[in-house]
């Protein structure tokens, strides 16, 4: 497979370190760029980015030169977007109008009706909308979006159910790990010792009653048909470096015990064409059957930060259902996730 | 006020600790005797004792010598129970037989029909079941009981909103803290950078789903019937030292509106007969506006740690409201909790 | 006693908020103006302020509305400074001229040669420095500063040491609270799991290196000698909410064992002038035997976070002794220590 | 190069889980045993254990029926030891008498006369020792140990300075992780929001004061003369999950400058057959230049956690030179730092 050339925007943020860290020998993209804000251009990445991994900065990051975040100043096919949500609704039509494949974790584009929201273990299939996408707006590049980092896990544990038993309701609790606020994000002192009882102060509630139901739903006539299910979220953040955790309730429209749904929830795969690739989860989805489990610690790296961790499956009270979800919020809930996506775009000869 | 002599069982762990930091310079109780296990029986408190609050350890204690935890042992009217629940199960009894009040922290009697399972804010009624109990069981002596700490908050929201629109359904998820499960208790490996999505391995959630019905339910004619909610309780541990933090999902028989409830709520304040008691909370229930209250470091302490703080009243789009509410688990949730059951038997004139 | 009307300069910052918790019923000082930058004011003082610290915000201060921090708008006796060193700098002076005791922690003045730099305990005469400042500068007011919070623990137990011993090296390794950082100050991901083997980038190890010299220095004809001593500190930050932790090894001019050490420590009561003050510590040095103590959580809040506590006396292999010092860094080691010089400067009728 | 046989005593303590994790795809050593206590002898070792690492359990691991920790169960050539030093005193002669070469982490030989006490970066020639080991003591194994994990970077550190300079003074003061005290190691209620002023109540100090002197030692005929290198110690424990901090002041016999020793440091290669091993540091030394680094969660994977990480060189004003210097304890400073001395042993020709 020869290498594509790839950049990544926002590239000094937390998101954007995580994509340069996945991106290191990555067997198809090689990046070829580090587009940042003017403060950080000029400078060798080394200098301009205060790194926060546990895992050091890849070598071949260290000595690359920041540049601007504009088409001009790129040469590559596809571009990785970090970039916050008010820069990346100016900018990623701008790239995509010059030819770009825009991969974003930015939830600017993440609701319109042309741009494909994607997991590819869960809807693959919606990527077609690029087509639309380009015809529509004139573009020979294209911008594809994935998910919330707390929509992420849920879904796709939420889509082998639905395959199941046709998911109705849904209760969603998070807790969320710090390094979904970005850095330097939130203040020690509002989280030692600390929960608090929101994230961002409000929308992110929403994107996770929202965006799952974009996923979950069908492609019809190049138009998707939200999926008819009912969502009460209620996110929390919490003391914890990586990893989201999701207390989940769900009501199926038919009968599901705790024991069909551990199968259906281990063996699902996904579709075939979003399983052989580079950055496919593997397994997609892992069970586990300890009291305690998972946990973000000890689960998040599970599958390399790719698969969706899942717990606690028993009856629920009210609805029929209930489980823990755990997901890796930088990893597969963001760049990794990006990644994938881009991956399914090269595979479906759709850059 | 006369003082009364009491006896702290269980003085050396966590929840004892909390009853001996919670009675120093208390109005009515005179500390007379602290019992322990034989490890440490006859050593000065201070060296008995491995301390673990944030507030130094009262004077009074450092120098009483530990005492054994039986009957003969000890001269007291009141022994607040801070017993592990199989040494409660058979202790307690031989206490209340002597002639002893048990005001018990243990879960080993919460169930028992003649038992009153109390918070005086909500179901103050129900501490005339020692009658009862004195009758039934020959005692001089009683056993009254406080429930579980994550209960406690919870069931105090939920009998304001119950007084004004009929509780129906109840989701709660919990972020609980490392104190409610003693010392050494958690592991710091197992919970820093990290969530536990389970706490005590069980039998947590099934206190929580159970105990709310005894304290909102009806005393007739001697007995209790257990009100008619359907609880679904998911409990997490979280890396924050003292507070529980319960996010709440509540379905009603009549219509509820978020402005409604939480006028509801701060009006709240309970039977008139525990309410001007030194322990009573001032005021029983906090509402707080803002996008990101109540949190555990910095709400915990509301009236000395005895209110109850609730947050996010809002819409929940399956049941009717969702809110937050945050509760002392090592206050309110335990020792406190005990200590204000003992202040309303006193006042009944029921010791 | 009368009381005397005082106001905070930057209140709504941490030792602003420090500052409010402990003149919270203060038996000589009524708080009649909070001041902060534009942005705050004219709100309500509860509105203007992210409030960081675990006990509730005082009622006194819920309303006040805050007020600009300039000389025109506050009518008060003394005010305390919590300002930034760069905006102190200017500020304080206008202050000092328009006749106002300011009591500041802040750096801007520590090193001038007419300044106090206080800790009652240690140096309460060097407070006479006032009169030659007033007369030098042509103020009727003045300013007193409080030495950094990390010198201060530090300071206090070598000058117990110094009049026993002589002391002439210190080896200082500092382990310091987050709140000393300000809000939002440190980034929970620069901190979970984590150390920052410096603090500030740069300064404070300085300030180590100096500060206590002043302190311990002899007051000659309007002139402070510089203590004769070498220091050599080291200073990290960790994952602690409050409470500085400082391991010193210190070299004496006679010979010193731990026992002798331990006393001297024990037995220090500072000068009869500091030791009746609403905000004298009790005692001013608690030793504890323990091999494990101080520690930040146990031990911050003795003597209501005024005392400092020593532990861990020892013979040191290279100097003489070594041992371990707390102090509560943002009650003795700032907002506590200015209120502490300010009754002073009262009791002194240098007002 | 053919595998050779290796066992994991203590297989199930943090220390055996690091080991096990470490030899997942060694190039030279196939793990043929996991050996532990009675108590989980015969169970999977997935079931037996409580995995505690951030990296998920090897897949070769899982399955692994737990043996007794004798020499009768074990058909190997090489066993690590995670034992407690108590078991390890009795234990590890067994097996080296067994033949079997005992690579060991516990402390209870380092101090033997015969025992070659190894860091390869350091003293590679120590291993010689073996041969008068096997001689006097008749044994066809051997022992070989690793210093304290405290230790380890501090002595790597020293050995390029010693080189250069000629140690005679140090000033040691650690902030050790959590892991370093095993598992369930310590509650999470005396580390949250704290620092523990001492590590295992005492003892460590004192190995760190004397291990670094026989590693820097000269080997002459069969004995070690210790350095004379004049240590003071005081360790800490902070609320970092992996990776020992120590703060170094040093004193030379020969003039040193901060940047003629960044220069030693970064030279730094160790001798000849230690550094082209599997396990070799690479680098050996990493010097960071930023005011604040290094830091263990950001630095202790540097070389795959065997690289030792020193930052802030600068003058003492007491000593010489100080420095910041961090290592990974469960990696460099134990389970890594023993594999990498029977690696040394098989290319020394000694196993």
């Amino acid at each position: 497979m020869p290498q594509i050339s790839v950049a990544v925007l926002g590239a000094t943020g937390s998101v954007g370190q995580r994509f340069i860290s996945l991106l290191d020998n990555h067997p198809w993209f090689k990046v070829v760029a580090l587009a940042a804000s003017d403060r950080s251009v000029g400078q060798p990445y080394e200098q301009a980015c205060r790194w926060v991994l546990n895992d050091p900065m890849p070598e071949y990051a260290r000595e690359m030169v920041v540049v601007p975040a504009t088409p001009e100043c790129i040469d590559a096919k596809i571009v990785f977007s970090a970039l916050h949500n008010e820069i990346a609704k100016d900018l990623e039509p701008q790239f995509a109008q010059a030819g770009f494949a825009v991969c974003s974790n930015a939830s600017s584009y993440r609701r319109a009706e042309d741009v494909p929201l994607l997991l590819p273990e869960v809807n693959a299939d919606h990527i077609q909308l690029v087509k639309l996408q380009r015809e529509q707006r004139g573009w020979s590049g294209c911008i594809l979006t994935n998910p919330n980092c707390t929509s992420t896990g849920l879904t796709i544990a939420l889509k082998a159910l639905d395959d199941a038993f046709g998911v109705q309701k849904v209760f969603a609790v998070s807790l969320q790990a710090l390094s979904g606020a970005g850095y330097p994000g939130i203040s020690s002192l509002d989280i030692m010792d600390n929960v608090i009882p929101n994230v961002a102060n409000g929308g992110e509630e929403e994107k996770v009653e929202w965006e799952p139901r974009k996923m979950l739903g069908k492609l019809n006539d190049n138009k998707i048909d939200l999926a008819d299910i009912r969502f009460s979220a209620h996110t929390n953040r919490v003391a914890v470096i990586d990893g989201h955790t999701v207390c989940a309730s769900v009501e199926f429209a038919r009968p599901a015990d705790p024991e069909t749904a551990e199968a259906v929830l281990r063996d699902f795969c996904g579709p075939a064409s979003a399983s052989e690739l580079p950055s496919s989860p593997r397994p997609v989805i892992e069970v586990r059957s300890e009291a305690d489990r998972p946990q973000p610690r000890l689960d998040r790296l599970t599958g390399k930060g790719m698969t969706t961790v899942v717990g606690r499956l028993r009856r629920d009270p009210i609805l029929d259902l209930k489980f823990v979800v755990l997901s890796h919020n930088t990893i597969r809930g963001a760049a990794g996730g990006s990644i994938y996506n881009a991956e399914l775009l090269v595979n479906e000869n759709l850059l």
